[in-house]
């Protein structure tokens, strides 16, 4: 505990006390966002004739300074006091005095930790949109490349490559919205919330969340003090996006391993055992996956955190910041992964020609059966099935079956025109432009999909391009302010 | 596993694995809207021909009759089997086969999932706006009683218990923001994407989504049978709520505490000890506590049963939907029992008068030094805690010191306009008028912010509405479109 | 809130409360061992002369009546009011109001709740050697049939399915051991503890807890009603084997997809699609991983349930108890399905052969060049890599390689019987022989590994027979001695 | 990667890939270990012969140097490649390229972090200790010092101050029991299980084991790489360790609290507000609160990250080894503050003196009327609660009543003897000496406990100091046996 506040109601101190309740490593980040914090709280304090022009120059001055050279954080409690003693060395104790007035460590901490988050977000917000974009350029030159689509591990029915990717870029565009929704409700300024209670000293709050870049408040004072929802919204939204990520990490070593071999990794991307020489290791894959359990364990911490406390602040809450800075660091790093590695992914392009994905093709043998057969779908899907078990029994895959085979299961001898068109459904190329719904994976739709995912994937950055506008106004605002004040005689 | 499915490819069955696998406990929730989905698909089935108008009729008309009689699940599955066999017996095989065609279970399981979880919500986001109108009216009452803010459990700041509740107030309009954005990403219809793939059968999906009421389709037809982030996402946000809801119960049961004493707990909301007689139990808010911690657990299981698992669809799914009820009717029955509760809540009316509580005027005593003794803040507070220390080591509070004591740290004898600002600062309830930010406790901020809680809540309310009305009117629609089928000759 | 209780401090009670409040459908399962916990408590009453014995004979009756039918719960706040008006309904108020003395709900309700999970665990304890004993039969006749050992999801070196099998075992050995030690810790009696603070009744807690069962007592009265460590530890454990019986079914779910195919499920444990025939899907094996999630989600709730209480009870600790029953069951589901599907697998009996798996040999090909070429290891490691390299490329296996293809990367003419020991280690039969370190998976070592397993199981089978007399034994000491106030005149 | 590793099988490499994958900073604290476990290893190739003494001496020559001086780590993939690194560059390819015969990162590194874990839970087992007996020390001061037991947080009965810290005391020391069975399982060694399936290298596994201080090994190569439940099961116990530690901050937050006022905390541990000089904030207690969330995530984090994973070494792992220092480190933090904090605290001597706290005697009174009225328990609790309603709603205590207040609720005018008995047990102080059960708040039990602790402690202690020796001795049979080798000529 700095001098600062030592002097009046407590006197003694432990090094290792103030070692345990420092926050000054996890500070570092937020550093540069809690001086600006104290120039915009200085320039309203300024404006609303709460200090004088005179002291906020000198205060101003010392704050510029600090951006350039960090404020000394080694053995200090945390970065507000580094940083009012640092400004009160340069401007002396009358002036630097004044820094404080009006606001309070507990609206300080929450509106940089939110500065920080926000700008962290928005990167990852961008780099996700990457990632997305990466997703759909691979999935236009995979409209027609055939692929298993899986369910309960087993080939099921037959995809396109690109159909793959386009559902999964879907999903990380969900996740993209999520995050576009929370950062709205991050970006709101708790500044002159004070301790918990706002203050007497008139401050233009308005002022204040507009040069910081903020699109509104958290009016309530207490509210603003004490609420860490946005912190837990922020963990729960990165812990969704990791799951997603980590559903196509997990695909890709599936789809890589040696039995499967439906792509090959790029070699850089893969590593060799240091005892195993014809291993190839989707290392990084397999840590992607890895992370999203972190990163959802992170969030399972935070809550248990927020449990049981009452309103208003509680120390606690110190521990959830470098929670989200872990977070957001391990999404945004497994984004770029992704990003990197995905363009780089060889498909295998025989892969139609698989026999063993022959008995992918039966739904649509047995929805062949109900068109041209007039059969009730539940007795096509009998018969298929029965025909199937009869395959696999003999070793044979469905494109060995012969006219007698259809025969037995039919009860009656198949006409010429059935058998073709049973064999043009086991090629299964032909087989994924036989789908006709919405959104399935007809090249035709996965190109519909595509260009849908592309319009989607331009507004968000839109959308990310006005807040990051946002931001940089509101700097060039606050340096305009505070630059005035500065020159001013 | 039923017979419908057995025929084909597998034989034996087991009653002990049936009964392990079977959902059929969990999917009572989902029959009617199981059944609904199947009259959708019906109807969209003989819309495009796919299905000829007679069997059409015959199967909604033993579908209308299972919306009366609920299928017996018993011995059964689940309740997909269940439904078709019922239809089956109704109408033969050769119509009740074809119920199923250009269906799956897969998609089948997750539309009616998505229908009542968003049945579900809507309703639950209701009950959240009614207990946030509750805590309005509460304030209302409260803008001029003066109540302890709290910082680190310890009194920190006079504010008024109606600032208490509006900010309260406002983190549950937080959640109830988020629940509309999940309700969005949750109302899309899935049907038509078949096991996974699609189907060949014509099929407009976007009819089927109209007629139950979903606002648009997960359109890639992977994503909608293997996604299920709409219930991570539910989840998550059902665990923000309960967390608040713990807050208001934690602070209630604190505040409550004999020692504590602010608050006294309606009598048929706490209970009393077997042995104890004394004992007044807060007994629901602390369930409501318990409830938010096993809410968020439920969080923790969904998104960790998701690690590992690939693309497309895997029984492992099945599990999170029992996990969806209970997270809503959990935090439903907390809501409930809140809004009963807090109405009838008797707050200590002469808070201001605690001589202990003195002490969290002292900020404002600083503040009033730099006002007045222009002194810089940093000095101000530092004169206050020391005369605070001196005080509590006397057993005194501040309206107890003397000129003199004030003398002593102000090094010289203040005025008497300052001595009676001071004693005016030392009335708590003049005190909480005294704050002049945005958002602050005072009584004029606090009715401000009061009048702005209930145009938020008046705008969610309409949000619900308008979706209520749109699946009261498909539901209407999907009546008329199957009364026509089935008054057809 | 029971008539009973209500009498004194407050009056008034609402449904919806006392509904909300309510365990009585989570109590269903501690009923019998609260009616065990007043029978030893009367009688510990009668013994040190706190009540009579006629007022003891007949509260023994009626709480002897209740082990046939249970009490009613509809409407009762919980179990422990609906036995104690029970039996006052049948032995009046002067008798059945002695029943609650020096007790409290805080200790019964805890005891009772460790008893039945006492009893719960002690059950899963049995199912779960008997799943080790099943996996160690299956391990006895696969000794010698080569699997490939995976890391990274790619087979990495030759195993025996035998091994795999045991080493799986020892993993859950120690899920055994890990619940016999919570076990211990859980067969505590609080009895005695009353409310917090023990009573002024005299009242033998030793003998009370030896009538119950128990291994000892719970000591600190604040401690036996307040703590709740012995649920957490009990929810860890399960947590911990239920990702244990997660990892196994894993891997089934892998090695019997239709690429990898290693093993194939019985019929009964699969199921197949509605609409994809050729599917046989590892439907129980799906939901023993789901489960698994859960089931560590639910330790997740309980733990942060706890967080943020203090000492002494809470009403919160209501709601572990049904976590504990739902992890329990689910666990002792997921071990019952295992040990019935286990002893049914096919495993491919022809996995040496498979070309592919050729690369496995390449450590033991390297070690072959240490030991024979006197090469540095990593040299050896080296030389492999790049042969295996060359060889994919060229889309052959080890064994096409020639006797030049080996000079190419050794840099001379290898020998006859250098050439002679290659061919030998690409035997994947006879490579597993050639493993000579303590537990490897040469058919030798995993005759000896399942041996030792084989006695550990015996070990924890006879521990847990000794606990199961223990609980008998008792039983009949209560029967004895409450029978003979029975039986007194 | 390293080209250690990539001069086979693979070719390029990206800075960011490996980068990403680096485990190089979450290694440091097994780089020690790591080398010891080489040296283990070549002492083990040596005396097996299978490398000569010649290349063993340069190999140990060159590891005992990297023991004085890291390894570089950094741009290395992980501490393994490193340190053969290292060595080769010292001893040459020839000799150098040994080292990694018979062994793989895969045991190599379980083994390390194995070591590492083991010894952090040994000093934190001796830390914790440390804890139980500072309670147990303060508990013998307060053997007689009145104190509130809450349920509910209200005050339920009088229990000491003792009595509250020895019951503390037992849930700590079942943690400790938990720590010392988990150390025994995780004190085994794999090494020698090579990537997954041990080696044909001869190699004495016993005797590594012995020389790196084990208790024996986990035998079965598959299961020695590939399980990790020791380390879940670690961060099991360090979760409910730090819930227990948790509750106790709570408690003292609670009773700290200006209201309740029970104790006081050394102003050395508090800190004041930077804005309300009144405050004196617990913050090192909430933040042992807010840990022990963090660290019960980490466990979620940790068993979500094993979720999904098939059997054998998965990459995965790397990432749950930093959350093994992360929560060692911050448990053990939080003893270390809190066995500084807890002999500094202050009690307030006066407790009994406390007008409402009359009302804890309640349970005790009805006792009383049972005891010497002969009134049944129900009769009598109904009675006490009556007059503890009437008391609250005038304003009174239970020492205010008179003889006519008695006579109202008890139909008859109460004796001067039951009158004298009634003030007897409204004696706080001589209420607690009537507790007669075992375990009790009673003085006596309290110093029975307190024996009992003590003891538990010696044993846990001495459990300790034997596992340390074993380390010891291991450590310098290590040093022997290599000595002995590099002074071999």
């Amino acid at each position: 505990m700095s001098s600062l506040l030592r002097g009046g109601r407590l006197t003694r101190r432990r090094a290792d006390v103030v070692n345990f309740i420092s926050s000054s490593e996890a500070d570092r980040r937020i550093t540069r966002p809690t001086v600006l914090v104290n120039e915009a709280h200085v320039v309203a304090l300024q404006k609303s004739r709460a200090i004088q022009s005179v002291a906020a120059k000198k205060i101003l001055r010392a704050l510029r300074h600090l951006e350039q050279s960090e404020p000394p954080t080694r053995g200090v409690e945390d970065v507000h006091v580094a940083i009012e003693e640092a400004v009160t060395r340069r401007t002396g104790t009358e002036v630097g005095g004044l820094l404080h007035l009006g606001k309070s460590r507990n609206d300080q901490v929450v509106t940089a930790v939110r500065i920080t988050l926000r700008d962290g977000l928005l990167d990852l917000s961008d780099l996700l949109i990457g990632l997305e974009l990466c997703l759909i350029r691979l999935a236009k030159r995979h409209q027609n490349t055939v692929f298993p689509g899986y369910t309960h591990l087993q080939p099921a029915q037959p995809i396109s490559f690109g159909h793959y990717l386009i559902a999964n870029c879907f999903s990380l565009i969900r996740d993209s919205e999520r995050l576009t929704e929370a950062y709205s409700r991050i970006n709101q300024s708790p500044m002159g919330a004070a301790a918990i209670a706002g203050t007497s000293v008139p401050l233009d709050r308005h002022l204040v969340a507009k040069l910081l870049g903020f699109e509104g408040l958290v009016e309530a004072s207490l509210d603003a003090v004490g609420g860490r929802d946005f912190a837990l919204e922020a963990l729960a939204v990165l812990a969704l996006t990791a799951n997603d990520l980590s559903r196509i990490s997990t695909d890709l070593i599936f789809y890589s391993s040696s039995e499967v071999g439906l792509v090959e990794l790029p070699d850089e991307f893969a590593s060799t055992s240091s005892i195993m020489p014809q291993k190839k290791n989707a290392d990084p894959l397999e840590l992607i996956r890895a992370k999203a359990a972190k990163v959802a364990g992170i969030f399972s911490s935070a809550v248990s955190l927020m449990h049981g406390l009452t309103s208003g602040y509680n120390l606690d809450y110190q521990e959830i910041t470098p929670m989200l800075w872990e977070s957001v660091d391990e999404v945004a790093a497994c984004v770029r992964v992704l990003a990197a590695l995905t363009p780089r992914l060889r498909i295998d392009a025989l892969v139609a020609s698989r026999a063993y994905l022959d008995f992918t093709a039966a739904t649509e043998l047995a929805n062949l059966l109900v068109r041209m057969e007039h059969m009730p779908f539940r007795t096509a899907h009998q018969r298929v099935g029965a025909l199937v078990r009869s395959a696999v029994k003999d070793g044979k895959t469905l494109r060995d079956l012969q006219r007698t085979d259809w025969q037995a299961v039919l009860g009656y001898r198949p006409s010429g025109r059935l058998m073709k068109l049973i064999s043009q459904t086991l090629d299964l190329t032909s087989n994924i432009h036989s789908y006709r719904t919405y959104g399935s994976p007809s090249p035709r739709e996965t190109k519909r999909l595509i260009s849908h995912a592309s319009a989607r994937c331009r507004d968000l950055q839109r959308t990310n391009d006005r807040a990051r506008r946002r931001v940089e106004e509101s700097m060039r605002m606050l340096r305009r302010m505070s630059g005035t004040i500065l020159s001013s005689s």
